[in-house]
């Protein structure tokens, strides 16, 4: 169920630092750039690191909790989000064309059924999870069936020629599940791994609340497996997946905001040596994001106020990565500039 | 010599929000990127934010200063830079290509002459400034011209359609004029505004001290134009002219760090109206550059540690620029997801 993973490099980063500090710059003048330089180097050793062509999959899927009420949207957002998506008309579509990247969109498990369409996998599980206050979201079965066929869409996209894979979600009702998640998996305390989400007034955030803390109370459960079964949701588990096959060809993955993290973080407590391939694109204003950020040692790229989901933050962050590729592979080295060769 | 700006209509605000606000996604779910895309639509009114031909003008020039030991860099780093830049192997052009983004430079003044190249703009006001710390860097006439280039420079590139203008700089020894700029202009205490450049051991740190407060002593100048005259330089200037000229013209300057926002200050000092039309990238590591942020009232969009210059972190916020435009323009209204008529 999990792949193997092959642990990155160490060794190699004095020698790509070395690299980076004989670039035609000031040493440690491009900051973060130059630590997410040796990063991606690290990830690619002993080639260099190149992105040419980045792929965004985002995985949708419905959540049986929000018959709790704990999110204002109802869950045919979702199915519309992803015709939104298909139609080239969402925040993600537009942002993915100004950084190049080409944006797939999976059916986890939402709960409508799609006619085939370019840009479209269809890997449902089932029309959306089970209500998680009542019972387990998902069948243990179901729940490593989204680990494989996420690991297996991230695989075919790089055996197509994707050499970063971002990750975005849709699926309304889905930060209770990453606040679950995040609860049992990072851990820390429930109530601070609950957010807003999408956006809840206070009777809201009560019902979102209760229906959680019923959810918890209903399981103890603390292994990844039974986490992701236990609590959902198909869109998360197929994320955890999706790090998992895109680490185990060695190839990075962009994490975008707090359900994202809460999928890395799952792939993570699956296979440790998964979190060397992961990129962390942002600090998401969603409550719960430190929290996971801080469990997995990751200091984000970007701190925009971002609380959207789809992928937006990954891909406002991948043309940062793209350039700290390039600086390893397209810039003159200090030497060359100082011995007038390139003049 | 300052073209007319038109203030802009900051009426139109409420509209452009709620423009904003009606998208496909939760209200302010896209956090910065909604102010940025409200700051584009202010800027645009009554048309539509539209970035499609970003253009870099790095403006280069060389400084009398330098021989007094303020920089590690001899002066002839300047030129070899500019050869970098003119061969596409700088880190700027790396950057400039995962941006999308167009690679001029500008021979400001730096103490060489250069054959006619592709991509170089040949408005050099003279081989070098004058050293500062003995009298004026240049005359009045001199800064004047430097701004009057600088702003026909912009108006060029906008007349042959550029819709961003980013700045950037190479200059040895041009943090210390931006010191000098800084102590006057923000104004704020002299030391608190001299930072390491590209890089200085304690000596070298003692002698840009000396130099500068040398300078400083020599003229009490507070008039934006006689600063520049007294501390330099000419790259400095012509991009405070730019950023007046792009202001005129209605088009937005993407601002980069420490020397390019001690240029933007100047412009804004001369015509505080060209303020509304800046847009700040990035937080540098620089010392003093937080002094002139906060004279200017600006977040910087990006804090990733840098300190290079050359505009990499005005092409490194460009992405996220033109996605707040994208917003606008190409985002479904969450009505029309709702309707189904995206299905």
């Amino acid at each position: 169920m999990s792949p193997d993973i092959t642990a990155v490099d160490l060794g190699a980063t004095d020698h790509i630092r070395a690299r980076i500090d004989g670039k035609a710059k000031p040493p440690g003048s491009l900051g973060r750039i130059e630590d997410l330089a040796v990063t991606l180097g690290v990830i690619a050793a002993p080639n260099l690191p190149r992105i040419d062509k980045p792929v965004l999959l985002v995985f949708a899927g419905d959540h049986g909790l929000v018959a709790e009420g704990v999110s204002q949207y109802p869950s045919a957002v979702t199915t519309l989000m992803v015709k939104t998506y298909l139609a080239g008309r969402a925040c993600a579509n537009a942002f993915a064309d100004i950084s190049g990247v080409t944006v797939r969109v999976v059916d986890a498990g939402v709960d409508a059924d799609f006619p085939d369409y370019p840009g479209l996998i269809q890997a449902k599980i089932a029309r959306g999870s089970a209500n998680a206050a009542l019972g387990p979201a998902m069948t243990v079965a179901q729940a490593a069936a989204a680990l494989d066929r996420g690991a297996e869409i991230a695989a075919q996209q790089i055996r197509d020629g994707a050499d970063l894979i971002c990750l975005g979600e849709m699926g309304i009702g889905n930060t209770a599940s990453s606040s679950l998640i995040a609860h049992r998996l990072a851990p820390a305390p429930l109530d601070a791994c609950i957010g807003v989400g999408a956006g809840q007034d206070t009777a809201g955030m009560a019902r979102k609340r209760a229906a959680i803390m019923t959810a918890a109370a209903r399981s103890d459960a603390t292994a990844p497996l039974d986490v992701l079964a236990e609590f959902g949701g198909f869109e998360i588990g197929m994320m955890a997946g999706a790090v998992l096959g895109a680490a185990a060809r060695r190839i990075p993955v962009v994490v975008d905001g707090f359900i994202t993290t809460a999928a890395a973080l799952l792939a993570i407590r699956l296979n440790p040596a998964a979190r060397a391939y992961c990129l962390f694109s942002h600090r998401s204003a969603e409550r719960g994001h430190d929290i996971l950020l801080e469990a997995l040692q990751a200091q984000p790229l970007l701190d925009l106020g971002l609380r959207l989901g789809e992928g937006t933050g990954a891909l406002l962050a991948t043309p940062l990565i793209r350039a700290a590729a390039r600086l390893t592979t397209d810039v003159a080295d200090l030497s060359e500039v100082l011995s007038g060769s390139l003049a």
